[in-house]
């Protein structure tokens, strides 16, 4: 999940000077700053690329805003089947350069010290961005093309897993230590649904990004929200490592797919509302739940909400590294 | 799901003459109107009671209104524990006796022509819009409460629980053939914290129905959105159906469960935003996932949005009543 966000005040006056989110994200020093202001407050044991899943159709040029408030929105959404036909994948130097950029100014600043973490949208999670023309509620217009004009979509899908490979390989060679595909939206669908429309797409990437990655073995980490119900299938996507919300029982997750891939997560960001005593309560409670072993990755369930305290993120840092200790024995 | 709505322009007249939507919900001719409205229109096999599942805070006097797009508003959203524990449960026939006026009066209408659902919130879902004042994005003040302050949120649930058994038992008592427990929000929570804040409850209205209903046996379907990563626990709840939001493959579903509930689902409602060709198929398939034998009634997994068109939901119910015949055979 994001670590920077508009929580720390400290990235609120970034963006302001930044003027707008779009450039936060397109200029590298900017992203860079962002990048590392978690890391300079929290004891945190990686770094997360601060960028947008919709540089891609961005870059496609759809003409992405993100007003405060009020979410993405694209000054040209998808409107027929010739809006499809007629998008390319976007060149990785030219128009999403600033990404490869970024990424190079942030490994130089991190000196090793902690690895950094690159990431893009799922197709699927894309794609309704791109049909709906912003954040939705019901989905109506990526569903109804979905169940109605469904070669469509896939022509959609398959055209953004070529850029997502490029996209993510172009960040690989840039630097990053790990992947990670975001489908936030996989988990409105149904069970045949994701996996034709949103897990296939998802494993073609994975294989794409192993193709090209000779010999440093990038782990790859798949997000789907709420995609507990289907954990089985995606553990079998070739992923390294999948990342859970808090609805899943982690220890349960962990007995569905034993030691094939790795789980980050999945403590309730909702915990951070409440107190000190209550946060160090639930991560105790994660930990266990996952139990002795290697494979566990902590992580919050979602990102942080904008009204949240961070102080309350410092105590669930420090609480994750006091508590996690005796699982680190032997 | 609720079968009358804006979706129907019937529906819109008769809010329109109603003004609002309370008065539409506490003036038991007017309910009763719009309860008729799907069955005229549709060859439906039950009616579903025209209501609201805030009906009981706003008995409470917490002061509800519903305003168009909005959602419901409390007028007095609980602020503290005081709040709470001022609350007492409403008396079912000087508070809330509109509504078993509105049964015995769509049970006379109907001449048993097809059963009448009734149905109620889950205390975990009415809780949270009494705690946050109305719908809710990230539900912070809920959850809060939930990990910081359970013994407060425990002494509002067990409250409503009380006070939704009651409205069941009035609800039968006034003729409803089925009754649903409807739980929206319970999948927002961890597995630990759903069992704990929400199926704990709904298991002791389920327990309460039962002492009370003495010989009809009066069936409970018991539907917690987003719940399928916890269906073997609902099934072990006491009640008779599980309702399936559309995310769970039903022949998965039923695999899970056996023979132990009925389920009732789980078109994705999505699919009436597409043709009439590709509704009969999704019907179909759903159909075929869930196979031969009894226990399924066919159901959306959700309710139906405002801009469908009426037209689609007549394809859809014919598509289930031609297509469903072969499992009805023997």
């Amino acid at each position: 999940m994001r670590q920077a966000g508009r929580y720390l005040p400290e990235y609120r006056a970034t963006r302001q000077r930044a003027g707008d989110f779009m450039t936060l994200c397109k200029t590298p020093e900017l992203a860079c700053e962002v990048t590392l202001q978690p890391l300079q407050r929290f004891d945190l044991d990686a770094a997360i690329l601060f960028s947008d899943i919709l540089t891609i159709p961005d870059a496609m040029g759809l003409g992405l805003s993100v007003v405060e408030n009020k979410g993405p929105q694209f000054a040209r959404p998808l409107r027929s089947g010739n809006d499809i036909r007629n998008l390319t994948v976007p060149d990785m130097v030219t128009d999403l350069g600033y990404v490869s950029d970024a990424v190079r100014l942030i490994k130089r600043e991190l000196q090793g010290k902690v690895p950094l973490i690159g990431f893009a949208g799922s197709p699927w999670t894309i794609a309704t961005y791109m049909i709906e023309g912003g954040s939705s509620k019901n989905f109506s217009k990526a569903k109804g093309m979905l169940y109605g004009q469904s070669e469509q979509l896939h022509r959609l899908l398959e055209l953004l897993s070529r850029a997502i490979t490029d996209y993510l390989n172009a960040q690989i060679a840039a630097g990053v230590d790990v992947v990670m595909l975001f489908d936030s939206w996989g988990g409105i669908l149904s069970h045949a649904a994701y996996s034709e429309f949103s897990l296939a797409y998802m494993r073609r990437i994975i294989q794409g990004l192993r193709a090209a990655d000779t010999g440093r073995a990038t782990p790859i980490i798949l997000f789907t929200k709420g995609g507990g119900l289907w954990i089985e299938d995606i553990a079998r996507s070739g992923c390294d490592a999948i990342g859970l919300d808090w609805s899943m029982d982690i220890e349960l997750a962990r007995k569905s797919v034993g030691a094939q891939v790795a789980l980050q997560g999945n403590l309730d960001t909702a915990v951070l509302y409440s107190s000190p005593a209550s946060i160090r309560r639930q991560v105790a409670e994660v930990l266990a739940a996952y139990g002795q072993g290697e494979g566990h990755v902590f992580n919050l369930g979602h990102g942080i909400h904008p009204d949240i305290d961070p102080d309350q993120v410092a105590v669930l840092v420090d609480a994750v590294h006091e508590l996690s200790r005796p699982y680190h024995a032997g």
